[in-house]
């Protein structure tokens, strides 16, 4: 059965169609710098917020029209494949991401919980062998359930603990059965509400030690997977230990995990960090640690995660050229991980929104193509920085200065003179690349 | 001659005193857990809001008055000596910290600088030998002089570099001529204005290269003492890269300089940073990395550092908390790097503040060892993770539990089962340590 | 029959009690300046919070264990009635709030809504009859159901507008009929998601004149109460027209409500907006329109609405201090709008949590009392600006200088002195009434 | 003689131009809709940044270079006269605005202050005859001195009330014999450092009292001009009165003022405050209230006034639409409240700054005029309210509709049916109208 009947494979129109359900700007088969627009952008539907979501929010109860909702929850869950595969058909998209829960049921035991999905499972599956749709990344959901109020493997309960290893070992054994090309760990309630009663020093520890079982497994198993850490700042934890890029890092390089673990970075969790999104992709970059993105926008006034399908021009521009300064994404993508607006209840939003979120992106892929073609910001830099390309500048960076030599240096040269930015000229001509 | 006229040595006269310029609180004398409280918290002077604010800020005028100021630079230079160990003596306080730019003035020229720098020092030096006053840390200022508009180690031009690394090399000579027992370094430029013409990657290698040449320097002329990084999320640079305790850290693994580096830790830069005090104190102390305070306060609803005095009674309880938990804070100490209030202008405000600081400290050090003392929050932790201590949270801890083992353990036990944690209770119980 | 048999009315048994269900602080019997606590602080329970919420949140699923809930809708409801007289009598408050949604379920239509508000208030009324227990405020909640997604008054749907009308019409009558003392209006989606698609000018017209037909109708009926604007500034909505104090004054006074209205004020929406509880406060009195209380508090280190039971004795204090020189808070209230942590999950919690709420309000109550006695505040206060009860200070005050009289004032009398706050004193002065 | 020797007049070569000293966007002549840019625009020169800030920050000395400086105060002062109708000229801007004190130094008394007005204020009437340059606003600077450390108006102190008396008397002085088309009151020093020993009652009664005294002295010497004034939430003070566009209408109506007041609105004011630039406009334009604009940008990341250019063209090209749809801005304009980046500190940085925010803005005035001409928002907000144009809408929007109809309505008519916004598409589709 359709979901969307009245739906057809979204085409591209370019940018003077008035057709709601068409793309303006991103053309999937645009063949920049050798490879497709499908090939750079590597997009995934992420299954929360597109099957799952209901709209609701801490003051209001649900809202979307979901027409595969039904009582029987497996056969809800059943319906939301096939929604789903209908989705990244009619889309044109290539990738899912899921958590277990998104999937399927909890039913009343763990063990049922596991039936479920590997019923599902089966189903995805065999979507999956049909299409040729494939799994970005999985993760198992460590938050929702209420044994979780405390945490998952920072929960002062080993009981927790234990259940917390079981759903990863679950979604690692998902992440092999249908080749997902990366795992998650977003740890929403690895964390503290207050530091009063927390043992920050253990939590950390056991966090480390849940990484590491997923590391042995994932080896057991012969399926060694990108792991990546997506970092937040807080919400729903007034704190939560995967602050932004650089936090995480001083994580793993103290529990030595740093060759296992990449970075999973979100648009609205930077801004919520005090950050842009280019930061936290810059950051990754300097340790060679950015894995995936999840695209969306946080509104800058208020102070909590609205995952906004991306409309940012210049927010986005930025982070695909940062995204093309790493030679790509792979095996990482870019997911949207964008909920449609409350106002956006109808089952057609998830289209209309998926398009309006693919053709930011593009734009800005395009942008970003353009500025690294022209040597934008290459030259910018290059020039900026040339003092140490030669001389005593070369001498640092080659170590071959230390500070009795330096100091002499400037005795001997006298004041240093620096040269304008012109960064206001430079930030008029950025602009000039949004089209 | 006396800046301080009309000021005795500060007494404690206990909670009733109606005495402006007496301890309510802090009693210097006075023993708990084995030493005095002036042993326990190391206060120290910041030279740079005592003896050389104005009290001017981007929309006013200077309007502290400050009798020491006077045409001739170096003239000034020596009556602020006068004036800080006059108030050193009087507030009794065994501690002081500078950046080299407080004590002296720059001149013309980094000879003409060094050369101040030189006959300040003895100066200090000879009423240190006198006086029996100590040098808590200090630094060098490389953030006020035009040169540094683009940063000092992160600077472009490599001639700033070496000019920062002669300060640098003048700061350790001075540290070891004074017998300082820290270094600190502040990198308020080390950071951006804008990504868009930030080299990133060459900016942190170089701040590491500085780092690594501060450590050698600092073995060849015999002279080992803790280097702290003093974290702060921003301001003046829209991000600098030492973000907060976190991020620091992560910067100090990845160039492998965490053997010689802690954290000088402040309050004000703790909460622009999104975090509490309280927050930043226990990141460093899972680090191993707690090396120094800078006590002060900032006002939570605005977006800049405000640098007030200590005056919040529940943030520097638990920030005594972690300095005992963390076997004291020596060879740091704290640092009042707070400065009167705009308004208060007088001379003898330097006084009153201070005081407000040292008893604000004291009354929360006495809170916090009655919290330890009471087992406060040592029986609340104990129970509340004490599923670790015994069966699959101990193999947990000691390493025997895998992901196999542990989804077993899950699938066998049926749901875990939390424990209220009451915390509303907890929070007012504390309240009855604030006394 | 009793849902909390193993709780007993609460007693005050003074600050030593290590009894977690006892009052410590507060004494409800104990008069200051004549009057009991109980008449000063007129405490109400919030029947959202306490009967209602599941403990949800964005992230996860409800934890709450509430022995009253139920298949069916109307026997929970009903039960929820029992459960709180039980509370309010076992916690000795004399009130309570509600919205006509925490009352009574919603049934299949507007007609079933208010038959079941009907039989419910019947039940209420009763229980208000037998037991002497109180209605601070009552009002309509239009947010939670979706027609509401786009806002009540604000609504651009009109059908939507006549529901808000139709609930606030129902809301009066039931004020009415269970002799509520204030009737609240909070506009929780009466803002904007975004500007683009928003006609301000028709919203904010529109909501006015509800209000002004609900002043209208309860002339009519013959029963005038205060009517409460509660401000908050964002969340649900990106933007609340009744954003801060100040906001929602200008809007009264710019439809001619001012006379009708006064405020409802919430610490946690205070510092949403930037604001502290106390700036609010003293906004609202500068206006005469401080008219109750929600007393909670929000964690300041993150950006949505936290609600915790009130635990920040300075805060609470100097929110006292605001309440004592507005001659008390009649015909408002203390309400604790305040929720147990998401961790704090069990029935006995929600009587911990009041009693810790309680105790901190008592505590700041009493020494709110103390600075008012002793002239704190009156005394720094008079002394800073007395210059304006003589001289030209007294001429402008009465009105009887100009920028002539004025300029000649200046021109001739040179340059103006101004004498220190000494506020570091004040502030650590201050901190001694905290005990 | 020229302090840009190597400027030329800028001209304006068209987007594709690779001359920093020329516009790529802002053609003054274009006209649209019967308008020139340069009318429509009615650009400003802010003094203050322009001629007088010389790049130091609290943590930094000055870095800029401005030829103009020298020894004499006032000789400078004329220098600056001289640059800043070279300015005006060179990039064809026909307004200015200015604080007394940008323009004059103080000299030692307010005798000499006056003097050194009339004196330049003389040189400027004469540029000003010969250029036909004009006046957008003047304003006093009342929060430099030292003498305003705790306010102006709002001042503890008569004596200071006098003195800002008697700016303000001078400034209107002025502003008639320079033909000022506006007055500004920025009240940077209007508002408190903390309430602990602030009569907030008093101080916004002797604002008023001000703000009354003005309007009376300028019909006196009749020269009635809009006055306005410029909402800002912090900073410097901890809180200013004027916090945001609301908060002075509300203090407007208050004191009866609204009739001669309106609003000098700042886009990074608008985003301390919480709000978009967007949101400020629109507030204002419902209160008939929009009298002028302040251009600029902030970083949304850091909590103070940055200042910037403006660089963001959906930011300026929502601002565009809020004055389109006002009538324009006359007698008001686009005042550039910009100042060069710190790095930006050459001469010729001036010229470039300017220039990137005149592109901006005439980029965004081209859009927004091209969103009118479509009807984008036009369209889309009818359609959204259309039901209040008929029917039981109609009735409420006519005031024929009351609590007892609307019940009746909602009774009889069943639930209401909404419309999805489509929002993520309204957002796409305007991003095409950024070219």
């Amino acid at each position: 059965m359709s979901y969307f009947p009245n739906i057809n494979k979204i085409k591209y129109e370019g940018k003077d169609s008035k057709n709601m359900l068409a793309f303006r700007h991103y053309n999937p088969d645009e063949v920049i710098n050798g490879k497709t627009m499908k090939e750079h952008m590597r997009f995934a539907v992420a299954y929360w917020h597109t099957l799952t979501n209901t709209g609701s929010d801490p003051f209001g109860a649900g809202v979307n029209i979901r027409d595969w909702q039904t009582e029987d929850p497996m056969q809800e869950a059943r319906n939301k494949v096939e929604a789903n595969f209908e989705m990244l058909e009619k889309l044109g998209v290539d990738y899912f991401c899921f958590h277990d829960l998104d999937i399927a049921p909890e039913g009343n035991s763990l063990e049922e919980f596991f039936k479920n999905i590997d019923e599902i499972t089966d189903l995805i599956k065999e979507k999956m062998d049909k299409t040729g749709k494939k799994l970005l990344w999985n993760t198992a959901n460590m938050f929702t359930n209420p044994r979780y109020v405390n945490g998952a493997g920072s929960s002062p309960n080993a009981h927790v603990f234990a259940y917390a290893a079981a759903q990863v070992k679950k979604g690692l054994d998902v992440a092999k059965k249908l080749g997902a090309e990366n795992y998650v760990f977003w740890g929403g309630r690895e964390g503290y509400e207050t530091l009063l009663n927390t043992n920050m020093h253990l939590e950390q520890d056991n966090i480390a030690r849940l990484f590491q079982m997923a590391v042995d497994y994932s080896k057991e198993i012969g399926y060694v997977i990108p792991f990546l850490i997506e970092p937040k700042p807080k919400e729903p934890s007034m704190h939560q230990y995967d602050f932004d890029a650089a936090t995480a890092m001083a994580f793993l390089y103290k529990y030595n995990l740093q060759d296992h673990f990449k970075l999973n970075l979100e648009a609205n969790h930077a801004t919520l960090a005090g950050h842009t999104f280019q930061h936290e992709m810059r950051v990754a970059r300097t340790f060679n640690a950015l894995g995936s993105l999840d695209a969306n926008h946080g509104e800058l006034v208020v102070g909590w995660d609205t995952d906004e399908f991306p409309n940012d021009l210049m927010e986005c521009t930025l982070a695909m050229y940062e995204l093309i300064e790493n030679g790509g994404i792979a095996p990482g993508g870019i997911n949207f991980d964008s909920k449609v607006r409350r106002s956006s209840f109808e089952m057609e939003d998830l289209f209309i929104a998926h398009i309006a979120g693919m053709d930011t992106m593009a734009r800005s892929f395009k942008a970003a193509a353009k500025l690294k073609e022209d040597g934008f910001f290459d030259k910018l830099v290059a020039e900026r920085y040339e003092s140490y390309s030669s001389g005593i500048g070369k001498d640092i960076v080659d170590g071959k200065a230390n500070l009795k030599t330096l100091a002499e240096y400037a005795l001997k040269n006298g004041e240093a003179k620096n040269k304008s930015s012109h960064i206001e000229y430079v930030k008029s001509v950025l602009n000039d690349y949004l089209v």
